[in-house]
This record gives C-alpha cells, structure tokens and sequence, in this order.
C-alpha cells in the first residue's frame, strides 16, 4: 500500500462553515454528516496489507494548542467557558475549565465536540439537522447546540473541538473555531 | 403442549416494512407493537408443562451472519457504519464498529436494534408513532430513529439488527434489512 | 399524639381518574400534584412526638397482590406486559416481567410507577399536563406516558403501579387501575 | 492585587428576576447567561498574583439558613417539597428532602439549582429561553423548570436553589426566593 | 432437530449444594461454572435448523411462585428480606422487597441471582471460589456472597433466585433454595 | 391491631456500640444485622388491617437538628466534615457538604448513613463483619467504614448518619453519634 | 518522517507470554506496560508533520476475524463464551456473545480486552502484577482475570481480544489467543 | 475579617513527601488527612462577614501550565501518559491524553487527582493508609495507586495532579510532582 504524503491539510471551522452554507443551497449536503469524507482509500483512514489500518490524530500538543486558542479567545471576549477535544474515536483528549465557568459548561463543551467530530461539520449547522430528525439528538452523548467544530485531516473529522459557557452557542462556537483555527497557524 | 415444526421462517425487514404499510389502511396495526406476535402458543415462545418457557434466539452464527451482511451493505455503498444485534430479552449479542464510523454510531445503533425488537418494527416506522405518542422516546434504552429492524420468527420479534453512521436513517435502515435478508439467504 | 383509625380505605386507581376527570371542569385540580393530599394529620403521614414520622406504605404481600392482579388483567387480554410497584419513596417493591413481555417494558414499567406515586395521579392524566410544563418529563427517573397508577390511603399517595408493554398506553394503564382495584378486593 | 471590601451585598431571587424582567425589553439580556457577571476583577472571582483564583462560595452556615427558609416558606403554604443548594462549582452542599414530598422531587430540586447557578437567573426565566435554543435542556445535569433561583454576590452566582414538589413550579420558585432572601435577613 | 420431552427436572439448590460437596472431591468441579451444563444439545439450549436457539426459561408464573416462596420462607423465620428472580440472560424477572427489609437487600438479592445464574452454582460455593481467582468478584453485576442458588433445567442453569437481609448469607440461602424448591413442589 | 404508644425511645449510637461490645460474648449477635429489630409487631413497622404498614421515619426536622449537630461536634474539633442522613429505605434526606471537607466526604458520609440504617449498626462495627464475610462491601451503595451511625426506634433503624472528612473513621463515627445523641435532647 | 513498511508483523498472544515468561528473570519487565513498546518513531504511533499522530488500528474485518477464531476455539472445546475485541483507545470494536454463554461473560469479555491492550500483555500476567501493586485493579474499566490478550502491531498494542465464560481464565484466554493467532493466519 | 497577602507559597509534591516521611516517625500524622490545613483563618478558606467563604482555586492558567509540564517530563522520560488536575471541590480541570498512552490512564489520572486533594497528601503515602483502614479505597471516585500529588496554598489543599500510564506508579508519581513544581517556577 501507498503511503500518501502526511502533509495533512488541516481545514478551518471556518472553511467548514462556508462549505455548509453553500450546500444549503442543495438542501441535503449538510445532512450528510461524512459522505465523501470518510472514503476509503482517504488519507485519514488507510487500510494497509495485513489487516491494520491507519487513522490521524492529532497530537496532544496541537489538541492542547488548539484548546488553549479557543479558550484564549473567549477571554479575549471576556467571556468564561470551557473547553474540550475529542479524537475522532469519541475520546475526551483535552479539557479545559476556564476561570469563572458555569458548572454546566465543561460537560457540554464535552458533548459539543463529541457531536462536531460524529458528524463532521459545526454544531450550529447539525441543529438545524433536527428539522427534518428531531431525535437525532437522543443518541447518547450528542449535544445539539452551537459551539462545537470538527477539526479535519483532508476532508475526515479527525476531532472536534466544543465551548461551552458563553451568552450564546455561536458564541461559543467562534472561540471553538479560533482553536481550529490555531492549527494551520 | 405440541411443538411446532422448527423450520421457523424468518421474515426479512422488508416484508414487515409492507406489512406495515398494508397495516397503515388500518389506521391501528403499526401502533400495536406485538398484538398477535407473541400469543399464547406461537412458537417463538412456548409455554411448557413444567413452569418454564422456551423462547426462540439467533444463533450467534447466524446473528454474526446478519451483522455481516448489513456491514458489507454499507461498505458497498461506501458507508461507514456501526452495526448491532439485541435479543428479545435486549441483551446485545454482536457489535460491529466499521472503520470510519463515526463514535456515536456505536450506541446509536444498539439504541435502534434495542428499539426494532422492542415493538417489533422498523424504527423508521416507529418514529411515525412519536405523532400520537410523543414520550414514547423517553423509555430508557431506545432510540426513534431509522435504522433498526426486527428479525421475526413466525411473526415474533426474535432480535433486532440496529445500522448507525450513514448520512440518513433511511440508508442505515437499508443496512439493516440486508442484514435481516442474509437470515434468508 | 392519637394515632387515627387504621382502616384505611384505598381508592382505585378508576376512582382517581373520575376525580381527575372532574376536576378537569376545574382546571387546575389535575396539575396539583399533591396538595390537600399529603396535609398535616392526615394518616398516611403522621408526625409523632419525638422527631418520627409514620407513613403507611403497602406491605409486600399487598403489592405484590396488586401486581399479580395487573399482570393477570394483561394474561387475559392476551397482552404481554411488565409490571413494577413503587412506594411512596420512590423505591421499586415488586416487579413482574411477563412472559413475551418486550425488553422495554421492565425499564418502563418502573418509571410510570414511579411518575403516578410522584404526583398522585394516572400517568394518562399527567401527560396532559406537559402542554403548561414540557419540561416536567425531564425530571430524572420520570415517564409521562399513560400506565401508571397511583394507590391512595386517605387520598395521600402511597404507592404507583405501573404497566408497559402493551400495544398503548391507554391498555397499560387499564391493567395498572385492575392492580389497584385488586388492593380493595 | 487589592482585596475588595467582603460586605458582598447578596441579590435576592426577586431582584435578579425584576433584572430580568427590565432587561426583557432589551431582548438580549437575558439570554446572557453571565456576562458581566464574572468579568474578571470581580469581588466573587480575584485572579491571585501566583496563580491562584479566590473564589466566593456560601458557608454551609450560611446555606443551611438558605434551605431552611425555602423550606419553611412551602411548609407555611402546606407545600410538600425537597430543597437543595448547589455551590457555584456545580456541587450540591445541602439537601433537604421534607416530609410527604414526592419521591422525584429530590433530584428536580437539585438540578434546578445547579440549573439557576449555570446561568445565573432564576429557571423560570430560563425556560423562556428554550424558545430561542430548545436543546439548552439537553445539557447533562439541567433541568429548565420553575423551581431555582441563583444567589449572588456582588452580581457574581455563587449559588443556586431548588425548590421541587409542590404543585407548580411557581410556587417552588416562590419557596426557593424566600430562601435566597433568608440570606439578606 | 427431536424436541425433547418438556418434562424438566428442575434440580433444588440442595442438590446443588449436594453435587458442589461431592464434587469438592474431584478438586475442580465446582470450579467449572458450567462444563457439561450448557453442552450441545443439552434440552435447555437447543440449536435449530433456520439459525435459531430455543432456550428455557421460568414462566413468570413460575418465577413469581419461586420468588413468594423463599419470602415466605424467610418470614416463618422472622427474617426481613428482599427476593430477586433473574433469568439466564442476567434480567431481573421478579423482585419482592420484603416488609422491613434493609434497604441494601434489594440490589444484593438482585447481584446474587444474577452471579448464581452465571456460574450455574450457589453463591455460597462460589465465594470458595475467590481463594483461587480472587478478581472474580470484579466482574460486573455480581456478588460473591451466599444468598444466591441457581435454577437448573436437565443441568442448565435457566434462573437464579437470590435472597438478601438476614443475618447471615447462610440463612439468605436457605431460603432462596426454598425458592427453588417450590419449583418442584 | 394495637398501636404501641408513640413515645419513641432513640437510642444513641453510643447505646448501640456498648450492646455492640456486649454481644460480642455472643459471638453472632453483632453480626445478625437486624434480628429482632425489625419483627413484626414492632412499633416501628406495623402491619395495618387493610394491606398497609405503618413505618417511622426522622421527621425532616428532626433529621436535619441530627445533621446539623454532627456538623457543629466536627467544627468544635475543628474537623472539616460532610453530613448526611439516610431513612431506612435508603433515600438520602438531609446532606451537609461542611466548609473545607474534602471532595470525596460528600459521596462517602452518604455511604456510610446507608450502610449504617442497612444492618443497624455503627459502621466501626460493621467493618469487622468483614472478617468473616469480606464480600460484604461489595453491596451496592455500601461504605464499610467507621463514621456511620443508625438511628433506632424502639430498636428499629428508622436513620442512619454519616460523617465523612475528618482524620480518622473513629472521628467521623464520633461525630456522627452526636447527631444521633441530639434527637434526645 | 520517513514510514514505515506497513507489512507490520502481528505477534501472538503465545509470543507474548513467552517474552512474559522470560522477563519474569528480569522481573520487572512484566510489569512494565508498555515501555519500548510506544516509544517515538514505532511504526504503531507516528508523529506527523502537521500536527497529526497516525496510529495503526486492526481494520473491523480483522477484527471480526479475530473473534470468530476466538469464539471458534471455545466451541471446538465446548465452550460456551462471550467474545470482545477492544481497539488502542479503549473502545470497543467487536463483540460475540456466544450460545449459552453465561449472563456475566459479555462485560467481562470488553474488560478483559480493555486490560490486555492497556498494559500490552495478557491478562494472566498482568493478575500477577496485583502483588506489588493491589489496587491497579480498582482502576475503572480494568479486570485482572485471565482471558484477555493483546494485539501488537511492531510491539505496540493496538488492540486486545478478551474471552469470558469457560470454567477457568486459563482456557478463555486459550481462545482469546487462538483469536490473536487468527490474524497471522 | 483581615485579608492575608495573597502571595500564596505552593508546595512542591516533594516538599510534602518529605513532610510525610518525616511525620511517619509520629505515625499518626500522616494519617490525618488535613488536619490542620483548612483550619479556619487559613488564607486557602476564609470565612467572610456576610455568609461567603472565599477559597483559592488555581487559575486556569495555573493549572494547565502544571498538566503541561507534568506531560513534558513524562515526555522526556519517553513515557506515554494522561494527565488530569482537578480542584478542592474534586471537579475536573483540565486534562491531557497523551500520545499512545494507554485507554486505561485517563480516568486513572482523574481518580489519582482526585484523591491526592482529597486527602491533602502524594496516593504513594496514601496507599500506606490502607493497611489500617482498607475499605478508604472503597470510597467513590478515589484510586489509592501512586501517581497523585496535591498542590497546595499555605498548607490547604486546593488542587490534585493525576499522572498514569508509566510502567509504575512512582514514575508517575515523579511526573505529577513535576507538575506541581511548575507552579513555583
């Protein structure tokens, strides 16, 4: 098997959204939480000859990078939240709870980057997902609530990052986006 | 007590999907979720002399069957799902993680298959129950979300397959009727 | 202190729901969950001199009396149902999961119980109540899903029994109020 | 770093719910669930010069006194209710679960308190916040329903009450202000 | 495949107990949970043709009967107990909180059917057991201490009956076999 | 049925511990948890006529001057403790989470109210059961350690209440026995 | 960073209780988890350029393979056991819940393969380790019973299989091995 | 009240091991968990005039520059470990899941944080504590296995560092120290 180059490029929250808000206009991209983003054969995910298969994280020095930048945003903001990673297999990798931050918030960062990474694109777009399947946000773990971006290694989720505790998820959802952000920086 | 021929015929998803939707002229039959399923006598449960009760199961040969061919379903239409097999009794018997699943398809898809086998249907007909019963998502361990169907013995849910990770419920649903089909195969 | 008369007269369950359907003309008797129900003096809740209070619960062998009573009102409907019986303190005192009964119902059973003793009336009733406060049925360990019903001594809540299982909620609950009706038998 | 004077002036629930009811007509103000609340330099939050932050809690004598009041105040009303304080930190300091409450009202009267601490207003007015983001209540550990009220200190929360059980949430909330007010007493 | 005779010989927790003594002279006997219990073909799990198990298990009548018997059993002995009746998939089938029993018992009635269950052997027997592999015990859901007798159909074990709040694990024990024995009866 | 006369003796855990000591020559009597605490007849559980049984509780006042005066016995000691007393059935009616006490006094003073009403016994006693039934500890919900103390009603456990946080379980067992020693000031 | 060839040798179990048996001489080998076995630069664990790791992870197919050869072997044997295959990050991949396997063996089958794959070692050896360090077992997650096994990829762990259900740890982890060697077949 | 001057000297790990060692010649000293530290007047707990107790936390800043530096010597020492540091009232501050290590470290890492500020001492001295009293590792949330250090302010507890993953619990125990030596540097 080839090994393709590891120059991963790592997409922006930013560039997600806009890529959401174009495939509005298709009305069904966004509902498709990883077609074509999880392809066999992707970088992200290469199957190898002996029934190994390798998959990218990111280092808990550009998970703590990232964490540290959203947060560093919020209190740019004078805003307290809290923050939290989670690798593209669910794991909780970085947490943070900021200065000040509502009790409420560390668990919800959790459960907004968890759903970020689950279905590869922003939470503040997954809400709208509900429209059509309201109880999506029963399966276990999820939050549907702004404030959560998928971090992506060649179009695959390989984390989320969650903020929780501002006056409002979108918000949050910047000061996640400035982690995502830190990490082409 | 006579015991019935055990050649039990095993019904795919998709003959209870139309007997569903034959039952929708009668306005009742989806919303009865065992009515005439587990009477008195049928063979998938047997009262005997004794105080006890046989109750039929898949063979974990053949439940390890029916996850397989629901996983390959996915993996041919370039789908990256998880997959699982619940009992009558709700107890899950086989788990799939695909590579590339996302990590809220592994509980989600118990959640469906724990759904199907409950009220013996597909959850994408049971969501359609929500309507008149709104809190019927609130009993704990279910998920009203496509995805789940039932495997039948003589018309008694016997186990339910549950497919999570595609981009919609109908998809994973399709998953998961293969695998119920395989039990035919 | 005088300790009152210990004939306690329990209400059936179809007794609370003719009270809630008169008061229904009242509007506002349903939604209150106990009051004038668990007064001071009444005798389900007595306080004694030295820092005790007595409360009456069901003794086992009248719940589980009860609980035979619902189960076999399902047997004979040819209906396949859990039954749970909770006290007053919210803890399970007897469960039965019938034969064929789906692997919901015993989670559920407990959890209509647990809502009827709650707020002293049929799970059917309190349902009605969500369209003021939604958010009730978000309160842990709640159902707000027709089956459960409440046993009374002197009108004070000592007991919920809870149905599920059936094809709705309406039948659970009748097999629930036959519980109850066995405690006067 | 200059220590401010320690006579924090506590907030009562009904003041911070006229704040409410003004900033209502601001649309927003409300919905912030902290903003300039916890703005750092703050009395109830001091950054430290060597790392460490000195945060402003409720002595548990102090607490107690809380409860108590709330508790006192139903029982004056023949209210039949659980109380509970919750520390800024999310951690519950005292419960108090009263004579003849109902069996789910020890855990509604926590999480609305931890509820009332997370964003800082009495949960009354919280729930008018699910219009505008409905899955707010889907965070672990809340509960959007009348019932809890913050404390503060100097405009900081740093405490919540619950009050559950009695026959609408009003009326806990009521109970749970008297409480707050104890502390002013 | 040729039904066997429904006529099962359900084995009392004595004879158990009696079989463990004998077998403590073959050393290893009792260690094995369930060698030559389960075995293929065995009447109490069945493989049929089509890729499903029949199995055994109480009837709820049965189970109920079982379960008011060792409460009846405890209370001749003025014992306060809680009864747990589990199937052979680990659901709890029947409890019965016995009057004035601590509030321990319950859970611990339920852990010790599902451990006699699992191992096919009394609990009292199984805590030997731990001398060897002390970790046991770690396994979830279970409870090495005696109170716990299984429920044998042709060797297999297809129920536990587990008894919890007297004095001594012992007199736990006795009555759980009486459970059993009423199987018989 | 005759009703005992209501002037309920409590006894002090230190009454408990010397007939602790005492029927240590006996061998068995500390190790039988409740016998003849709880027999029928016993004023604090009476079988009523109509299926109903009467059973003492703390009063919320009283549970909480218990509370609150283990409390003031650890600040005297100048010892930071947490608080909690348990009814009989285990539901946890009154915590205090002490100024200072330690993360983990909270979880554990409730643990050892439990396990204290369980076996109606102070925990420093209980913990030497172990040697002879060391899987005792394994009951869910159970914290063998000294620091719990029971609260009798004519020999009943009716409480239990624990202390958690200081030095040494005996400590906190002190404590805890000035709560229960105040229900007779 | 240079790759490595992805033809990655996958040891045995067998293997691996060999190089225990020989590290045992130098006796602190074994209980060292994974030293050497992580290091920087392993083919299993690769740092990438930008911010990403690329960890090698059996594919499902692997996986699926793994566990039937494991839950083969234990039929072979006639044995009735549960099977689990747990991925590097601890979550799981694959389970089988084999015929007649006891109710206890699915969970300890995922803590089984949890164990082996977080110390890199069979779980045979690591119950050995409890000498010197007790309370590694109260790790949450963790069982230390014999029957798990782990997958290496060039010395790392990247997965471990576990077997629960035979009368003894020994034989599980026979077939737990039987599943290892599978994927060198 | 008197404010005392903020510059709070925290104590490296080692500072206390020593402290511990010296104390063990007074056998009881280290036995007592915080007698001492958190006596009221302590600048770590000051009781306020108006109901308020202001308590020092370290800053997020803190914290997470002592996680980074704890992880920065495991990496030096090429070990791959979690880390967590969780605050005085045992919630959760920040977490790091380092590269490679082991699934099993992360909730190790938060229970050895956990408990090292709970009782105000490094888990290598606590697990020494358990020989007098075995059952303090059955309280919730602890783990007694070396790799926990407290960090303190003026002798009061107001932070833990979990360290797990290395081949011994003193080598994780070094890196926490580590940790806590950052917040002096």
């Amino acid at each position: 098997m080839q090994m393709p180059s590891r120059r991963t490029r790592i997409l922006t929250g930013a560039a997600v959204l806009a890529a959401v808000g174009v495939s509005a206009a298709g009305a069904i991209a966004v509902a498709a939480p990883d077609t074509g983003v999880r392809a066999a054969g992707a970088p992200a995910s290469r199957t190898a000859a002996t029934g190994t298969v390798a998959t990218d994280h990111l280092s808990i020095a550009a998970a703590a990078k990232a964490a540290q930048a959203a947060l560093a945003a919020a209190q740019k903001a004078d805003q307290h939240v809290s923050v939290a990673v989670v690798d593209r297999n669910g794991n909780t990798v970085v947490t943070l709870r900021g200065d000040g931050a509502g009790p409420q918030s560390y668990r919800a960062a959790e459960a907004k980057a968890f759903t970020a990474v689950s279905w590869n694109a922003p939470t503040s777009a997954l809400t709208k997902r509900l429209e059509q399947a309201p109880t999506l946000k029963d399966i276990p773990g999820t939050l549907f609530l702004a404030g959560g971006a998928p971090v992506q290694a060649e179009g695959a989720p390989i984390a989320g990052i969650g903020v929780a505790g501002a006056p409002s998820g979108d918000l949050d959802e910047q000061f996640a986006q400035a982690g995502v952000a830190a990490l082409n920086g």
